[in-house]
C-alpha cells in the first residue's frame, strides 16, 4: 500500500520546526515507517539549489528564475526521495511543498497562477499531498518570533506586506481545498496548537 | 536601435572558444558595442546554477530538474544581461542558448519538445537569436579533441550515442530555421572554418 504524503505550511515564525517534531512523535506512536524532509531541498542537489535560493545577494533575482529553481529542486526531490518512499509504503512528512509556491512566488512575488500550475503539472503530474497542515499566525507575531533566530535569508528580508499576501493565500488555499487542508491556529499556547494537530491527525488516521 | 543577438552552438570539441574570439575580432573591426556571454551562466547566480548542472555527482539528476535549472539560469541571464544589453543597442554574442536545450535535453535526454517549448515561451517570450552559427563536426573527432582538455563534466561523461543525437538535432534545427541558422563545417582547417564564419557574418551584416 502506498504511503501517505503530509505537508506542513506556514509563514515565518509560525512554529513549523517544533510541531514537525511533535508530528514525528505521533507517527512513532502509530508505529509508521516514515521520512521527514523539506522543500526546497531534500536531496544533496536540491539542498544546493535551496542555498542559491535563500542566499541574500547583490544581484536582483528575477521572479521566473526563482520559480524555476523552486520547481527544479522539487522535481529532483520527488524523483529521488518522495515518490520512491511513498511507493515503498512509507509516509512522507514534508516541511513546505507546492502550496508554498502559490503563496510565496504566486501571491508574494505576483507570479501568474497559470504558470505555477503548468510547472506543477510538469513536475508532479496529479500528485498532491494527502493532508496539509497550515499553521496560521498574524504576520507581525510570526516575524517577531522569527527575528529572534539567525540572520534573515533572502525571503525573510521581505516586507510585512509580502508576508500578508503569503498568509492570505495560504488561507485561501485552505478554503479552496477543504478535503486536504486544515488551518491550525498557531497563535495559541504550544499545548493548544498541539491539541489541534493531534485532533487533525487522528481524524485523518480514521480515513487511512 | 536594438542590438543583434548572435548565438554559437555545437557539440564538444567543435572549436567554439577559438571561434568566439575570432567573431569578437570581427565585431571589433565593425566598431560594434557588444558583450560576450555564455549559457548556462552569464550572471553570478546563473553561473552558480551552471556549476550545479555540470558537476559530476553520485546523485542521479532527474531530467526535469536539469531542464528547469537550465531555464532558471536562462531567465536570470535574459533578465539581467541579454535583454538590457540588446535594449541599449549593444550586440550580444552568446556561447549556447535554447537550441542547446533542444539538442542536449530534448534529443540527448529524450525530454519532450513541447515541454521545452512551454518553458521557452515562459522564459523568453518571442525572443530568438538573430543569427545562430552551428559549428558541426563528426562526434568522434570532436570528442577526441575535447578529451585533450580538462576532466570531463557531467555532460562530457555521456556516451557517443548521446552526442550523435545532439549533433543530429542541431542539424535538424538548422534545416528547420534556415533564415536564422548557418551550419559551419568545423572539420576543416582553422582557416577554412574561419572563412565560412567571415562569409556568414558579412552576409548577415548586409541585412542589418
Amino acid at each position: 500500500m502506498r504511503g501517505k504524503f503530509i505537508t506542513i505550511e506556514g509563514t515565518e515564525g509560525v512554529g513549523k520546526t517544533t510541531n514537525i517534531k511533535f508530528i514525528q512523535d505521533w507517527m512513532d506512536s502509530k508505529k509508521l515507517t516514515y521520512g521527514c524532509t523539506r522543500e526546497p531541498g531534500g536531496t544533496p542537489l536540491a539542498e544546493q539549489v535551496r542555498e542559491l535560493l535563500l542566499a541574500p545577494r547583490e544581484e536582483s533575482v528575477c521572479n521566473t528564475a526563482e520559480l524555476l529553481m523552486v520547481f527544479a529542486a522539487r522535481a529532483q526531490h520527488l524523483n529521488q526521495v518522495i515518490e520512491p518512499m511513498l511507493g515503498e509504503g512509507a509516509w512522507v512528512l514534508c516541511d513546505r511543498f507546492t502550496d508554498a509556491t502559490y503563496a510565496y512566488q504566486g501571491a508574494g512575488r505576483h507570479m501568474r497562477d497559470d504558470l505555477i500550475r503548468d510547472l506543477e503539472l510538469m513536475v508532479q503530474g496529479s500528485l498532491q499531498p494527502d493532508l496539509t497542515l497550515i499553521l496560521d499566525i498574524p504576520v507581525q507575531i510570526g516575524l517577531a518570533r522569527a527575528s529572534e533566530r539567525s540572520t534573515p535569508d533572502r525571503f525573510e528580508q521581505e516586507q510585512v506586506a509580502f508576508f500578508e499576501r503569503v498568509r492570505n493565500r495560504y488561507l485561501q488555499i485552505a478554503q479552496d481545498n477543504p478535503q486536504r487542508c486544515v488551518v491550525i491556529d498557531a497563535s495559541l499556547t504550544l499545548e493548544g496548537v498541539q491539541a489541534q494537530i493531534t485532533q487533525t491527525l487522528e481524524t485523518f488516521w480514521e480515513t487511512v
